[in-house]
């Protein structure tokens, strides 16, 4: 049986200044590994091409368009056959490897793939192994101080990253991270095209710089920012809660949705994440104690 | 000078059934490269750590924050310098190499970051050598045959996709690909939390696939797709066009904005790009001969 693109979770809904509990429907984020095995049949080699976080569902048309669109094959017939790998299958990571045969005549540039990538998913490929990989670097914090916050300071926080995203302002085309005090000042703005970099830009920010480069933080935060509310102007996926955890960030709150991993790393690091953040609204998906009407 | 986030372009506005000139502002969309030095002094080592697409700015803040969530560094005082990379800085990358000098014993553990990954960035750090990569395996197309498409079919487009997302509806947190006949009708349509899967899944759909392993493409669709339109749910960058591009797609239309690179990429092949298409309204810019009233 296949894998469900969505999953359920529990949740707090905040609507007409109250708390409900409700069930949610969430879409699936889990990796996906795509191999390729090459070569003479009495010398059959695979490579490991691609790890990308996706939904699960049309995993082999996934691999098919990757190796396509990516000019490793030039049409489907260098392709004798997908399948998903099942001598490395776990219950984990079930349907997470998908493996596609070249014709055995199908020459690959090598140098092409070779450019070295780092991803905090090396490890593994399925959620679980992923979020472990992240806690090797990153311990689960052992300061279980309660922090809290009000819900009309979470409502207070997009109004305010909608009158300083001026990039976005401007193109409409843009994502943004903002870093917020417990009261709901606005006390760091990052844009990017790549929400990933627009927190990796907040978290360097945060870290501080080096003059005569940049100007220096004179802000004077520390990492771990475990007194400060990150808002995110898009959808949580994985990676984003993972950034978040490794600056030490306890409370998540996000104008879109949240992936299922996005949701598992975040109570996995007593992470508080907040979604559909919008028109007085919004759902919490995790640790909701630190939220107080 | 720091390069600007964001640049200009002359597009054609629909709006009430009528075209109009206008000039937009975009989000710019460049590779960032991640490298560091390391190693004892007389013995110093450089490593390409990552690229990224990026917009401009911040680009140190980028990189210190990066290879901290990434956990390479664990703290700012492992890094000595960040600066541009200028040998290897032309007119056209210029300040899109950056390059952190980590202290002398700090140690990396290269296996984490000895993951091989594909990218068609690979051949260089500049919008133009990206291209040029694309261009290496997918040429412009010489067939100029003019196909044309009506602005009511154009505008029709977001309804149906709307009508089939299912994830989304259940989730809000999804994007989809889909594709449509030059009639309008939809043929196809994949949704994935990465914007990219959902493509791949597309054309991988498109391509066809093996029994028994899926269903067999009964569509009768062949690559190139190039008597097809294809809508995207949300914001259009460079690796969605070289997708596209490498799938012989002629009109890409998307409900969010372009970047600076997706529209370049686009002109470059002769593609027909359409963004903000909502509210009966879209704006189209590249090869805007391809829409009729």
């Amino acid at each position: 049986m296949s894998k469900s693109p969505v999953s359920h979770a529990k949740i707090k809904k905040f609507t007409e200044n109250n708390f409900t509990d409700a069930d949610d429907i969430i879409a699936v984020e889990e990796p996906l590994e795509i191999r390729i095995g090459y070569g003479l049949a009495e010398l059959r080699q695979q490579k490991n091409i691609s790890i990308t976080m996706r939904t699960p569902g049309n995993d082999f048309e996934l691999a098919l368009g990757f190796l396509f669109t990516e000019g490793i094959i030039k049409s489907k017939e260098d392709i004798t056959l997908i399948k998903y790998c099942t001598e490395a299958n776990t219950i984990e990571n079930k349907e997470n490897i998908v493996r596609a045969e070249l014709k055995e005549n199908i020459e690959i540039e090598f140098k092409k793939l070779e450019r070295n990538f780092y991803t905090t998913s090396s490890c593994g490929v399925c959620g679980k192994a992923s979020i472990d990989a992240i806690k090797t670097v990153c311990p689960i914090p052992s300061n279980t101080q309660l922090i809290t916050v009000g819900s009309n300071i979470i409502l207070s926080l997009p109004q305010q990253l909608k009158k300083k995203q001026h990039v976005f302002e401007y193109t409409g085309g843009i994502h943004a991270s903002a870093l917020f005090d417990l009261n709901g000042n606005l006390l760091l703005l990052r844009e990017d095209v790549g929400r990933h970099n627009a927190l990796d830009k907040l978290i360097g920010a945060a870290l501080g710089l080096f003059s005569p480069n940049s100007h220096r933080n004179t802000l004077e935060l520390t990492i771990p920012l475990d007194n400060h509310i990150l808002l995110l102007s898009g959808r949580v996926s994985f990676e984003l809660i993972q950034k978040a955890a490794m600056a030490g960030i306890r409370i998540v709150c996000a104008i879109g949705a949240p992936s299922s991993l996005a949701i598992e790393t975040a109570k996995e690091f007593g992470i508080t994440l907040i979604g559909f953040l919008r028109d007085s609204r919004f759902n919490i998906y995790t640790n909701h104690e630190r939220v107080i009407l």
